[in-house]
């Protein structure tokens, strides 16, 4: 088992009743990664499926959640031959951290799409630039290590010209460490990378702490194995509140996943 | 109260208990409308919030929904000083129909927003066209009159050509019929608006049924009254699924709504 299979496993404690324990390594500040709590919210939801996969999951996040035991209840909704629907809610010390519903169904993993986006032409994976803020924010923090990200030599500028050039528009690539992850977890991956950039308002000005309200995500497609290529918008900031929509392409250019939050500008 | 406030309103029956009468003009064939049943679940969720909007709503459709007598539980997630998470189940003859989970707060109404899309250009209302392949499906329908819908030329070419020009963006005005709403529907009118447009992927040939699986819409702004002009796209079909974005802007052209749905293409 990988290090990243292992850190999203959980272990059945009764009837829609499931055990983890959060592996602190995803931690960013003091608060876990949103993209790490809905990857474990979807081994729970899945575990009681009869679907395999989650083809689109709606969560809501309540408060911050930190490293160690947690407790998950997963209830089915509604059982049906095409989708199912299941919620699950994780709790730490009895509080409800994120609520997850999830619409489950099994998607054919060679369907050609009969209409989808074209994957963005990047430079080569290794011709772009490393760049996390938060390795900065918080030097000990080993979440910049659990996750490779990378950005094209425009997203590199956008990202630290501290507001001078502010297109809320990113592209590069995101994948597991090769020491973290094995080929075949690239499809349990995808909550994580939909979570997983610099908040994409950074281009305004410098980082700040930007805690996710509501995030929604639909699988499109089975990934093929590889780093996937990742497009991350804002299309409006006011009033304290931003979106942030990622999409991402597989490394055989399929479209496999689009995702939207609602997220607060933090102060 | 207009006839429009009528059909989404809710009375109290029990503690987070609602009952409503859900009128079979928003039925289309024999399905209610989701985006009516999203409006009255709505009004269920904020009279037990603090908060004054539905800031990011989500919706799994579990089974479609119909005229008559349904009930409405509230359970308040998490009451918060600046969000309250709130879920509602819809449910017919004991049975849910949908559930949504809501992220309440109130939006500053003279808000100026920092960055934010600019309203799509089109003719004025009176030289858009109307065009409701509903209406033709269910002469007896109601439906197609207790919304208002309005395409641009390139639009209704796209709907009207039975594929030969398969582009999946679509743009228009929608509104409640001047005889069924009041100026103050228009926010209440949001939900309903952004699930009222004939399906985006009728433009790949002829109208088919196609049953909404999830939808979230973010609210970003408060609206002026009014027409709202309307984009939806469609980013991908493939493996029976499809995605339809319905984006809103109000009569002042500012950006007010954002949606996304996860559908299936109907046989």
């Amino acid at each position: 088992m990988s290090r990243y299979s292992a850190a999203i496993a959980v272990s059945r404690s009764g009837e829609g009743q499931y055990k983890t324990e959060l592996d602190p390594g995803y931690l960013i500040g003091t608060a876990i990664n949103g993209g790490y709590l809905m990857a474990v919210l979807q081994s729970a939801a899945l575990a009681e499926s009869s679907h395999e996969h989650a083809v689109s999951s709606s969560f809501h996040f309540l408060r911050p959640g930190t490293g160690g035991p947690a407790d998950i209840a997963v209830e089915t909704v509604k059982s049906g031959r095409t989708v199912s629907t299941m919620r699950a809610v994780l709790t730490q010390d009895g509080r409800p951290t994120v609520t997850g519903t999830f619409a489950t169904a099994t998607l054919e993993s060679s369907a050609v799409p009969e209409y989808a986006p074209t994957a963005p032409e990047l430079p080569a994976y290794a011709d772009c630039a490393v760049f996390d803020p938060r390795a900065e924010e918080s030097p000990a923090s080993e979440f910049s290590r659990r996750v490779e990200l990378r950005f094209s030599a425009t997203s590199y500028h956008r990202l630290t010209s501290a507001g001078a050039d502010p297109v809320p528009e990113l592209y590069g690539y995101v994948r597991l460490p090769e020491s973290e992850g094995a080929p075949e977890d690239t499809l349990a991956f995808l909550p994580m990378a939909v979570d997983s950039l610099p908040p994409v308002v950074m281009v305004f000005g410098t980082w700040r702490w930007a805690p996710t309200v509501e995030l929604t995500w639909n699988l499109r497609a089975v990934p093929a194995p590889g780093p996937l290529t990742f497009r991350s918008r804002a299309e409006m900031v006011s009033d304290g509140w931003f979106d942030e929509n990622v999409d991402l392409w597989d490394s055989a250019g399929t479209f496999v996943a689009q995702c939207r939050q609602l997220a607060r500008v933090g102060r």
